[in-house]
């Protein structure tokens, strides 16, 4: 099996919160979006976040409907300096989102970074990461 | 903000179950391994796939130890043809996956997939999406 993620897909209560907040507040730009289903942006080369109507999205997994909130995950964007930290989590704030922790130091590796949760409850680190980058092939490195 | 994400990070209560399921029984590379703390796996260009000890994840997060189960995300990985579901399915079955939804034919846009949950309840679809395609610059196209 391939060592890649096409589509990252997220139970998503408020879609109309969600487009305000990506498309509107961020400028995001969807690769498609169909009122009351599903919205998509492409977040990676190859790659696709699908914010997918919660209640669709339990039955198709065949659970219960109201079972799904989006818990145990993260999605991290990470920016060049600790400027652009506080620049974008200014950004994400006056979009909609709420801050969770504040522009600090993280716990390892000397990363720099903050939390801000968006509309529906999905987890953002917004870092700078001193110990990562991404060669010209798109093949990540770190430490 | 610009639109891409960098790591997508799960709480995972067995890392040594995660680390049996995609490195041993899938053949996936670590890009970096710390036991008891977290795997990292790269999984499209510039990202990379964190497994996160639920304790240290939720404590970064500042919330109560336990909480942070995976809900509300599917990872998807498409694949060829509707054999190449069920070839990749029998795969994660061996590595000690367990299927939630057979090869069958989807409710939406032609796709034909399955649903299968790793050893920590991450939930993957693998899916043959003949309305989905990657061009040669990375640019995903659906529809």
């Amino acid at each position: 099996m391939r060592q890649q993620v096409h589509f990252v897909t997220l139970a998503t209560t408020d879609l109309d919160a969600a487009r305000a907040f990506y498309r509107d507040g961020l400028g995001w730009v969807p690769l498609m979006d169909v009122p009351g289903e599903i919205i998509f942006f492409q977040v990676a080369p190859g790659q696709v976040l699908g914010l997918f109507d919660a209640e669709k999205f339990d039955r198709d997994l065949g659970r219960p409907s109201g079972t799904s909130g989006v818990s145990g995950l993260t999605l991290a964007h990470n920016v060049e300096g600790p400027e652009d930290v506080e620049r974008t989590v200014a950004a994400m704030t006056r979009a909609g989102g709420k801050v969770l922790k504040v522009p600090q130091q993280g716990e390892f590796g000397g990363v720099f970074h903050a939390h801000v949760e968006d509309p529906n409850g999905v987890v953002w680190e917004i870092a700078h990461n001193p110990g990562w980058h991404v060669d010209d092939t798109g093949r990540v490195v770190l430490g």
